[in-house]
């Protein structure tokens, strides 16, 4: 029986501010859970209705009752088990390779989506603008499908990181030049801009090459969604 | 005021089954209306709360409450406007140019993203397999931003449409060969598979390449998700 202040405390981790406030999040379902266990993040507590998928961990696993977990997830229907982590603290970022660099992006679906390309084109270090979508979301937790434990996500004010760099500036705008016909260095940044609106002005004036993914055909479809033009553009960054 | 039965009606076609039997279909929100206005589909109804934006087709517009809209509407909060259109007939599939192929896609916000996706890159023509998500689902609809005026997409039994095209067959794999090594033809088929089984047995047999996105980094994570498998994929077929 978990007591009522625990309940009350995991389920506030729905929400941004309660998780700034105790540097915790949550993940859902027994597969998101033991890649976290399995991971750098330093767990709270796991709560599961079913202990025998955490039998090793029962030092920080909690029995619960179907209605108990459902009274602390975010899920219409909870899948067995949901962990609460420590948030890390920011790692530094590595200027040598790639960074990816959000500014303003708001849907958590397009946030979890680019988490997981960096993870699979091992582009280490996301830097976000702060009004980018909290990458410890449930929804976006959801659809990095792990990957949060294999990048290091950084929240900054964009127009102060992005100065001074010493690294090749390159930003996606629709008039840019084709991505294709750049010759692309060994490390560098790519900033992607808000679904609406792209990249903001401020930030624009900072970026030294704008590039674009080339249209085909008669299409008059205005734009790419921002996560899938962020995975061809990091799979153009890779295949050199 | 609305007819009750025309409510109904409209409502109705948030259902596969309704939409089947009414060969009718639902978008929402001003823009998505108009933009399926000016193209090929035909129009059955418009409603709306503000017949200003629809100044010049009164002919099919219906003025309506907002509360008349909600009843309507497969939205929490809808959009101002909600537009009916007859599902077309297909179009023959033309085999001369790529063809992108869906092996049981089930996520409605994957096919929309893809049916962006081939509008983007001029793939006139998408063929899912009988189990793939209905392309005239809302949130189909939504994810695709209108583009779905500009694919043909067709259902159909992916073993009796594969057999015998006589052209090259990819299919995405995990295990493929690196895409970047292949010479990608002018024309063929691609085929995606299923978000979670990837490709069925029965159309594995029928593909003569099998093809992957190389991966990056120690990175341990398993897949990417179907639609920027797709958008990167497109792209490598594109750029040559």
């Amino acid at each position: 029986m978990v007591v009522k202040s625990q309940i009350k405390l995991i389920k506030s981790l729905q929400q941004k501010k309660y998780r700034s406030k105790n540097r915790m999040f949550v993940v859902e379902g027994i597969k998101m859970v033991q890649e976290l266990l399995n991971s750098n993040f330093t767990v709270f507590k796991i709560f599961t209705t079913d202990l025998s998928n955490f039998k090793t961990r029962a030092d920080i696993v909690e029995v619960v009752s179907n209605s108990e977990l459902r009274q602390m997830s975010g899920l219409k229907n909870p899948n067995q088990a949901l962990g609460a982590f420590y948030i890390p603290e920011s790692k530094t970022v590595d200027f040598d390779d790639w960074i990816l660099v959000l500014d303003d992006v708001r849907d958590p679906g397009n946030l979890g989506t680019i988490i997981r390309l960096c993870d699979w084109f091992g582009i280490k270090n996301l830097v976000c603008s702060k009004n980018t979508v909290d990458c410890y979301n449930p929804k976006v937790l959801q659809a990095s499908m792990g990957s949060i434990a294999r990048v290091n996500v950084v929240y900054n004010d964009l127009e102060h990181f992005l100065d001074n760099t010493g690294k090749p500036l390159y930003g996606a705008f629709m008039s840019g030049s084709s991505v294709y016909k750049e010759q692309l260095p060994k490390g560098g940044i790519l900033v992607m801009g808000n679904e609406a609106n792209g990249i903001s002005k401020n930030v624009e004036k900072l970026i030294s090459s704008k590039i674009a993914i080339p249209q085909f055909g008669d299409s008059t479809t205005e734009s790419l969604n921002v996560a899938t033009a962020t995975a061809i553009l990091l799979n153009e960054i890779r295949r050199k």
